[in-house]
């Protein structure tokens, strides 16, 4: 659908059908027929020609042709299994065989003749398959349906799509993971509402993204199990009388099994809605480091810069650099959520087995692939290119009395005050700091033992960014040791699946 | 976006970058730079373009050429006021308009050599106005920016936009009226939980949705008046020193004004929400009278059935209808409220005043134009399709004791018996002949006076479909003569609205 | 439905039927029935209690109790329409009206009797209204049902509340336009893509929003004036034989006219639909706003302060402001966006004329406004509490060479030096000015001849924050003398709003 | 949020701040504090109490209350694990769960005093320890915070939620596992587009709902394994300098293991999403269910019937049985997936760590998993409750020349003709059966002929619907032994899934 309209330049205004009753039309219908075509109504009110308005509305050749690899390759495993099942004889199958693969090379060629006659990808292989071998042709749509082959097509394509996905994934994964390789010690200010809260590394911070992104490929990996089963077999809804062997064409075709019953066969778009789902979820990770970008490379943060290659500069401002990148990665979170529920709203309430609404499946999960592929690609780019001012980053961790927790901690451990009271004290300290103008390392002792008698030198030890950092210790923190064996953890991971 | 990406036959499965990181990489990505020029990062592993990659993520040419219409008439207007107000010459402005027709005689004829190295229309269209009329060309972007460029060029597409789909859905009144009209008096079942209630004429079920698309126009038209003021000359962000005359460019395009907040005249898109929410509202109209059609074309209905114009056969079931357009129009609800929530999440949190994700505003719009265009090109069709079988349908609102209200009433306004306890007798008198297996008609008096001694002869009078129908006669009822007296009310709408 | 269920305090875990076939049941149903009373099949597995499920599904009166007092008021109007029509009479609808009143009494007392047993508002009302008044009350029910009763209920609080949220967003706009004029010259950095393009002044950036809240109050005008039609009358889908006078109720009850089709009447739930359109553009305005006071109070920018009222502290860090209000306004658009999805699906393909789907459609919009209600209070509260810090904003403007479209428009309408040229000419000061580390301002006349020779001393005059802003006198700009002319129409444009 | 608000009585029309600037204010506030309390400001006109208004936004008592048997959970496992790394003694370590264990009885007896000034659950608990056990209950927020302690809780109770629902779901499965035993063999038309295309049975037709349930049980148990990390301990949001060990509270909660990033640890909600996804997949499986259900109990199908629990009828025509439960199942997969794009939206865009954004997480959960709840335990009751008529659906199944496929394959099977071409032979038999006004099985033999010399008698075994569901032999078919099957298949699953 999105691909399947051309596109409207300036928009024919003078479309329309003239309204009036008793009078002459205003407008004549942009997409008029030709007198003595159209429907004859009424005066000829209405010369629209329906058979051409039919075919607009039914034909998907335009979206569903995409996914042509997937058809032959099906229509192959099927030929094969009716020749071992002497469902049909092994010379038919022979020049089926060959006749598509006749035309796999004439798709890849350029040359193979895509009619919107023949409606839909299914149709234009067969009406060709005639064209190259003859009568033969008619013997592959033998024990199945145009019902259990695009459900067949189609979910070899998603599954192919997590797969790819996935790879892409994984590729962002391992650019954070080396950034925050290299920045396992860089100290920027941790954020809570937006407000510097304790020191952190921006080693750890990208780290969070590796698990957001590894839970992403764990979701499509897991979607990808729960589709894996084959429709091919189900036919138009019931089933077959032929001795089909379905197990065959599922195992041919990479799949675990046939799937259970065949109205489910015909009528499931789970695997659909659930990759849509998956990728939802992936964008809204995305936008939040897009987010996240665009406010960095802020000149009021200045925490990093890109280069040419992901920002935009001015012909007037040339220190300007617009985050364009960021700013269109943030956004798709939007038009895929679109998709997910486009698609959920066309399913609600279809009843079994096979409606044609079903054909508005395809346009939303190949539009959301192409967004989100794109979108981690240039996420990807992003994080390999962008660079960080460490001074900066190090200066507001250091600021804003961010190691007020960590001398509220230092007086509980040592002190042995409790944590309610402990925070008060620490209050104290910020408040004596804010009023003299300095931040907490600069307070002297003898101001904190005011606060508390029972404090030492020990504390200046607590109350640097750094200090405050590496003291975080517990698992999972953000002290640089850690952080490192994080990074080593998700290399090995990463590795790992690479191999796999 | 929708259209940006061309068709990826087969899925390239060899993409994704590899990820071993001591490792041969398992797979090289698809979009694989030549050695050398990509990113030269630990070996070699992210061998992606990052400049290619922002080009693909940055260009829009592919989707905001569609309305290069009007960008070149928002061009000229602005070239125009230049001249009047002396901020350019008349000999310049004379030049500037010269090559933009030009520009326009290539479009037309398919000569403009559209170049996706200048991203967009508006940077398409200066750079071709360059070659033709050198150095003066440089004077037509003086006191605008493409932020407001953009803003005007985009509402100008969408205010056709509403202008011409009020047009279409008016065409789809129309039809609906005349259907209506033609079947005024013709019977069938008036549902409620999609269980047969009360009689109601095919004609008056039309003219509700009548009603719903008049609302539906009424809401675009508003939208309309609402959007109809002119943000170019906002500039980037904050007007201009020019003396430009915005009331001048205004009024040359159509607007009711200009834009009375330069930061908003960039940063809203509003317009283009509003749109997308009257389209979803539309669409869901049709979504219902779409379901109707395939519940009324279901073989246990039989009350319609439509031409091959509409509807598939099978080769092997030659009395198969399959109503795939009612189908197809029915799902279009999906991917339209998909757009509009794709657009409101972009706009989520945005700060002023022009950020890049605003570039996501465009592709839901135009998908959404054409996915509605079509369903209610479609829908007309169909309306003006449908053979309806009026016999079946008046068997069938004669059956279920569907004339149980009216006796019920009946009771109420000749015995003054109170509503509850009419019903109550009502009740007793399907009952009956429920057991004898009978309609209410067929009962004799004597069973009807065993319920209640009151009832004479002139009850038959209401117990028919007919009778039934003929007395719903308050405003807005079933009554075939008010059905008649509506469509007239709107024949005169229609006309005086095709004139105007 | 939101507010229907009663809170499962530490839900029950020990729910869930029992699933072996030939073992003991793991769990027992939560919910069991009592022995006995149950469904009893295959050996008791299944023993919830059907009617209490049903009733639990099916009742609605913990959510549409809250418009009993359109219930009563329609019930009134209703009952003095049949007198007068005399279908009911005289007597009987004094009896009628005195009962009602009654239990208006009695609701706003505290001691009317809801009872689920009742499921929903109307029927409580009758029920009660019998115990009042006895038989009489039997009579208000004629020729009317719920259908069309629920419908103009549910209307007449829709329209309430389009009202109420009407007067409610213009006390925000009040709120900013004061600010607006508190503010009309402060200035502060005018940013694109977040980044810093051209000062403007904060009266000018919060004028934006007034004209963004003033398209929302005008969305809402519309709607209600499209929803302003009265459907009592339509009876359960078909009209009514009674000789009722539909115009008599609609204009008692503030509508405009009746509905024109019966079916239309029960069926239509658009001016749900619109309202919560009309609520999430709203909310999205709200959440951008907010998005820039959680930038602007973050301590990198330090544009803004909230008071105590407005943000949480932390006891540990008595500096820190969390702007947790105008995160949660900033939150909003998401689940009111939800309400819009929730009720278009809910419609989509619903056949005519009235299904149980539809009640559905008062939890989201009593949702929606519930918490479109609290934001705009809260944001109102924020605009009227934040804290300015002009020294900041002003010196962020001034920096950032934010005045370099300033110069190239000096070299431009002095030097005659054509758009890009002059570009180009700015771009090499800026660099000039970043080389030596100073802002244009600081650039000797030398240094900016060695530029363009035709420069004159003439140009420092533009090249000041204070200058920039004061020359973008374009309609609509930024220029202090224009925003006080906005502050100025908006002041009466509101004043005439509250007197009318 | 959904429960948050009180009902509204009525809604006070009144509200709304006056906007008249020189004018008496037409209208108070409904909340208007009382006189020297408010914001003081441009002669009073705002007079809203920001306290009051900032308590009504924060707050989140009446909603998080629900979780609250889950906070002390986490409390009293966080409490033991600071006695045994000693960062607490023994003895306030008992005094805390004593304590705790206080306040389960307290809030399980009703008696647990909830107060809004203490705005959530977690400080309401705190502050109640503080009264029951002293300074000791200051030392259980050691080492943690807000930000980790309800990530733990929220988590606790989502994973219950998709525990309790997968029981729910199987329910369900059992259900109708036991009503296509019960129907493996009864006749039913099969649909594509709601047109009859070939029989299938009833059971099979319940089975494929077994298939989609049986994903949404697998896709809830994936969902759960996924989210099962322990956030505790991630502190505010950078981890803690106190010797926790976060592997015993995790152990100790159930949780797999502790999250491995402190920033993703608090700021993620993937499993709120993930499970919103999963819901809104399997209510949109209910809604096609339902809608089979509504359509097949109107008259024209007749295919079932409700008992009184799952329909509703009418006083007046006691023959009419509303499917309301079906209707109100049908519409929840709207709310539902609102609540998912709902918190989609949220999550957009969020920077690190913990915003306050992240409180609206659990209004749409909380009120998804009641929907479904509800949905599913009406749909459980609805499939256990209906009435199959079988002579209805075996008619309707044998109409409609439904074995023209069966004529087909066996021109294939048995005379070797290629599928078009017997394809073509089938649809001459239907047109000739039409014509003659008889079904397929009733043409005779030498009618046969005339369209293909070669059928024999052998035909007629095909041309029954019981011989077309028979034949339907392909694994996954309609056969009635594929079906009996299948429910073992199923019955040995569930009852293995129930003793697991």
């Amino acid at each position: 659908m999105h691909s399947r309209r051309s596109l409207m330049s300036g928009m024919a205004l003078s479309a329309g059908v003239g309204l009036a009753l008793a009078l002459p039309p205003r407008r004549a219908l942009a997409q008029a027929a030709p007198a003595g075509e159209g429907q004859k109504i009424w005066g000829g009110r209405f010369t629209e020609k329906p058979g051409a308005l039919m075919q607009e509305i039914n034909v998907s050749i335009d979206v569903d042709r995409r996914f042509w690899k997937q058809d032959l390759t099906a229509s192959r495993a099927h030929a094969a299994m009716l020749a071992r099942q002497k469902i049909i004889t092994a010379e038919d199958a022979a020049k089926i065989d060959a006749g598509l693969k006749t035309i796999e090379g004439e798709i890849q060629g350029g040359t193979f003749p895509f009619r919107r006659e023949y409606e839909d990808i299914h149709l234009n292989v067969e009406a060709r398959l005639g064209e190259l071998i003859g009568p033969a042709s008619g013997r592959l749509h033998t024990a199945r349906s145009r019902n259990d082959q695009v459900a067949t097509d189609f979910k070899l394509w998603v599954r192919d799509a997590l797969d790819e996905m996935q790879l892409k994934v994984r590729d962002l994964q391992l650019a954070l993971v080396h950034r925050a390789d290299e920045h396992f010690d860089t100290l920027m200010p941790g954020y809570t509402h937006l407000q510097p809260a304790q020191p952190v590394t921006l080693g750890h911070h990208l780290m969070a993204y590796v698990e957001m992104l590894g839970r992403d490929v764990s979701r499509m990996a897991d979607a990808r199990v729960r589709m894996n089963e084959c429709p091919l077999g189900s036919a138009a809804l019931a089933g077959t009388s032929f001795p089909i062997d379905r197990h065959m064409t599922a195992q041919a075709l990479g799949f675990d099994r046939p799937t259970a019953n065949s109205l489910d066969g015909v009528a499931d778009r789970d695997f659909a809605l659930e990759t849509l789902s998956c990728f939802t979820l992936c964008a809204g990770h995305l936008s939040r480091l897009a987010e996240e970008m665009v406010i960095w490379s802020n000149p009021q943060f200045g925490f990093i810069g890109f280069s040419d290659s992901y920002s935009t500069g001015s012909s007037i401002m040339p220190q300007k650099r617009n985050p364009d990148a960021a700013e269109l990665v943030r956004a798709k979170v939007g038009p895929i959520s679109g998709d997910f529920l486009a698609l959920n709203t066309v399913m609600k309430g279809l009843p079994l087995a096979y409606d044609k609404d079903l054909q508005e499946d395809k346009p939303p999960v190949f539009h959301a692939f192409d967004a989100l592929d794109l979108a981690v690609r240039a996420m990807t780019g992003m994080v390999l290119d962008f660079k960080a001012n460490k001074a900066r980053m190090a200066a507001v961790a250091a600021s804003g009395f961010a190691t007020a927790t960590d001398l509220a901690d230092w007086l509980v451990q040592r002190l042995n005050i409790p944590f309610r009271e402990a925070h008060h004290i620490a209050g104290g300290a910020v408040k004596l700091a804010e009023g003299r103008g300095v931040d907490l390392p600069q307070l002297t002792l003898k101001q904190l033992q005011g606060l508390h008698p029972g404090i030492t030198a020990d504390v200046y030890r607590v109350l640097t960014a750094e200090a405050s950092c590496a003291s975080r210790t517990s698992y999972g923190g953000t002290a640089p040791t850690l952080v490192k064996q994080q990074v080593q953890r998700w290399k090995s991971l990463l590795a790992a699946a690479a191999k796999a």
